[in-house]
């Protein structure tokens, strides 16, 4: 199939240095997509909270030296290698997180990852593994697609990826409103579930609202907030709680006797450790999420498709001004996701 | 707790005869609810297929005689007997077809049921098991509630009872736009499916539409209807059926290899055999489905209300005109439930 | 990896005729393992009922002109193509019957199979699919392996392949004493389960009980063999049937109230139709089983490997003698299976 | 149904004091069973390591004074109440030590317990709700019966209670050779695992090995036995621990990405605390096991019976030795159950 790649293509690197002093962005020609390979014009970019880890030199997995780095990215097919059968030009499509983490339980082989040890998506072309491949929703923008990799695989695993899952009527738990909090109240919403989020912002309840939470706790009002996730519960707990700020202690003390703390990281960067007299008492499950797999990617995308479910957006920045998007991400406290739209 | 129960109950009794002609109306003094038992008023009672099929006496399950009819309804609690804690005074409420039924599996001690071997809704005082409660969604009217028992739990089972369930991006097929298949319409979305509805009246199809349907084909124009559902999967056949038509031989046909066909009954009354041999080439899997159990209802109501999804209601009767709507709905193709205004 | 195949390879080729005179021993070249592909030297190969049909013609699924026969076998790697990494040269190792069918669902892409539409194991040397091939577990011989991919695989999926499985202390039946039901007792026996097989000779009730049923009970004494496995169960009916006989009418009898039977084939070459009332009436699933993928095959090696659980063996062939093998498998009605020595 | 009941009854209370101190001999006039009650003759009790919290004072859940001691035992139905339908005079019995959990999760109004909110089983007549009965399988003794409700059930459910559970070929790694482990060792292998356990006792690998051991690691040669336990795993980790020690740091660094983390108490006492960034590096889920409902009894019976596997006991007292039967129990590291014999 012939298809004519750009003479050369703008990306940003990781180089040394320190926080947003470490990017640096450059021209180099086209890569040509080897066998299972397609190019992806990419469209729009969007920062999760990993991306200032990488940055920052702290996230938990590898990153390779001058890597392209941000994980969430969408785009549109412009060439693809031999043996590539899963899509061709013109798809719309984002990309796994892990590109070889197809579907099953995540294995050590499967844990590179976009942006990380692999190129990622702040660069107009990205050549990535077909396999890695999800088309985006029709209803959905680029940059509303560009949104879903990290944050919202995230917030589907914490209430679907272990045995159970979250079932209607149950009550879950977010901490905060950041990327993973407000697409879980979106997704807990789908599922048939109550939604409690805690925030520190009492402005910010209208608009948790209006994204579904049916209750919002105010944090600085009520510190020991799991008393009142308790007094919203009769008293019983919630059953599950998505836990992304690592405060494990109080999630353990919110949750029902046999729930779930989901534990998706810390955005506080602070890991208290946990009484395992409180696990035990609660009788609880601790589940640490990493992200999840393309099949869990695809099952995500068929229920917001489904349901025309729409990303909330805070604001987009232009590719060449990705440096203030990072800023804007670690400063401003955004209220939905910073996009960065690449052309 | 004092109430005070009417001093007099009207209830429909299914005597001899034929037809509406076995209705009769008669007035008795309150039963006072025993120990574990609630009295409701009941506001609405609802239609479904298995009251015609009680009225021919053709019902797969035994009919007392004399019973009131109608498994489906919902009410207001006016008193509680002793040892009844789920409920009190003022509750809204509807109660589950199968009353013994609460959780797990169908047993044989679990089949007795409403309108069958014991008294159904079509009456102003039903003394219900208060074991059997399912409390009525907020955004619910009585009337709305009236519909959910048979058709509404049916469908639920249809789509969630097996081990498996439907998973966010299969298709599932309905067939016809009867109750059943009007609520697997919604619930299927609900659940993240692509939905396609077979309907002899082409009329039909903008509201099919209206309901859910994202395809719909008329088998008048396509008797072979399972050809253009395998055209509407890329020939791969739908995930899973929901026959409501004892169309078994083209669900067999029209489905995927390892899919699923849901039997909830045969509103032809023709129970055409199967042929072994399509199951087997298939590799699919033919379940029967009766109706749910308690739990399945509750679970199905808390999705319900988590969406605010709305029972499709063709016509409401008064009381008194209770024959009326049975004729009603036996003739008239009603396009969603009829219902029949208790008080 | 340097290694030596043979300088001429033997292999059984189904032809023109009848019955067992279709088969012609032929010798070739041995073929070189291409990419993803490995050599395995067979040392055995066994016997299926669908060997039987293949011969007939009357397989259900395609089979190519002057293929290799016989789906099951077992050998030692002696070469391996570019690009495999799960087997290395000395392996020992069965194949899986499907060989495309790894892991989840039957999909139609995953159909091809071994002595069908691919060539089989009634050959000195087989060139598979790398990620076709399953280990043989340490404690079973060749000729015990080679009894596994279809008769075994069949038994585990029909017993552990839906969406719930066998629990302990339910009840399984599994109809006449062929290959898979063996191989069901066994299993079900491990699974925890109380096993009830069927019979119409008397003399294999002690070997029946020897390899683990609980009851045996002779059809030809009841011919209504259902009401005997009701007596058995309380009334109840079996929890689960493995019907291997196409009776799927008594089955239906014999199954309890949502219960479950796995319809796995018909010995008999009958397919009398299903009423469906049958399965109404006992709310039961019925579902199609179709071998299984390479992922239930290791899941059943690593289960027989903890529980040493050894085939049952009726007799071995010399691979000279294939054909009477054959015409012993069809008329002397083995107790176990029937085993070609390939080298 | 007419029954006699022993003129007095003999059971131990738990006083004031100090250790076995604790523990009074008294004699009083038999309970008569109410309704959906039964008299159990007990004949066996059993200890576990939560007597031994019991008799501290540290248990984690309340215990009520004067309460008779002891969750573990077995006996025989000598008189039932009015409305009791499940067992009948003459029968052998367990029951389940939370006797209101009967299925599905725990929630807080199934936390009372036998030997701790409820008489337990040290005495000659428990007066028992018969609910919380669950029958003896065939092959065991009343001794053998009573070593099963505590350990037992806390094994089987850390194997199979979540969502998931063991699957076959998986490794199971335990934490040395107390009552919960060697069960686990021997479920582990009944569900088809492949079983590592700990010891700090060189002298026991003989008879760990016995019980089902595939390998022994000697946590004093090698005090970081997670190191061995990856070397054992192809440097992959375990796929399920069942941590009866508390050293979660340990079996945290010792589990499979993606792994599972049985906690089941600490019979260490120590309880150090969890860093969560262990937790996120393996990916891990980690679960809090309280012992289980009474379907989890009964299944796990139907696997013991199935399989015929027998309780490892390590001494048998006479009920006038029940103080011995602590010191030893405490003190002596026992191979095995530590029984008392009632009667």
């Amino acid at each position: 199939m012939p298809y004519t790649l750009p003479t050369a293509v703008r990306s940003y690197h990781l180089g040394a240095g320190e926080g947003t002093g470490r990017l640096s962005l450059r021209t180099r020609p086209p890569r040509r997509p080897g066998p299972g390979q397609v190019a992806v014009a990419v469209r729009a970019a969007s920062l999760s909270y990993r991306e200032l880890l990488v940055l920052r030199g702290r996230y938990v997995l590898p990153v390779a030296p001058d890597v392209v780095p941000v994980s969430d990215g969408a785009g549109e097919v412009v060439a693809v290698g031999p043996d590539v059968h899963r899509v061709r030009p013109g798809d719309r499509v984002t990309a796994n997180l892990f590109p070889l983490w197809l579907d099953g339980p995540l294995e050590p082989a499967r844990l590179p990852q976009l942006g990380g040890t692999l190129d990622g998506m702040l660069t107009e072309l990205a050549v990535l593994p077909a396999d890695a491949l999800v088309p985006v929703p029709e209803h959905l923008s680029y940059a509303e697609a560009a949104t879903l990799p990290c944050a919202a695989v995230t917030a589907w695993n914490a209430l679907t990826g272990d045995g159970r899952g979250v079932r209607p009527g149950q009550t879950v738990l977010a901490t905060g409103s950041g990327g993973v909090s407000l697409f879980t109240v979106q997704f807990a919403k789908l599922l048939g579930a109550r939604v409690i989020v805690t925030t520190g912002d009492r402005a910010r309840e209208r608009r948790l609202r209006e994204v579904g939470a049916d209750e919002v706790v105010d944090h600085r009002a009520v510190p020991d907030w799991h008393t009142a996730a308790r007094e919203l519960t009769g008293g019983l707990g919630v059953d599950r709680v998505v836990d992304t700020a690592g405060t494990l202690q109080q999630s353990l003390r919110a949750v029902a006797v046999d729930g779930h703390v989901a534990l998706v990281g810390s955005v506080s960067g602070d890991w208290t450790p946990v009484d395992p007299r409180l696990l035990f008492g609660a009788a609880a499950t601790l589940r640490a999420v990493a992200v999840g797999s393309r099949a869990q990617f695809a099952a995500m995308n068929d229920m917001i498709a489904a349901h025309r479910t729409r990303p909330v957006i805070d604001r987009v920045f232009p590719f060449e001004e990705a440096a203030a998007a990072y800023r804007y991400y670690e400063t401003a406290r955004p209220f939905g996701k910073v996009v960065i739209e690449v052309r």
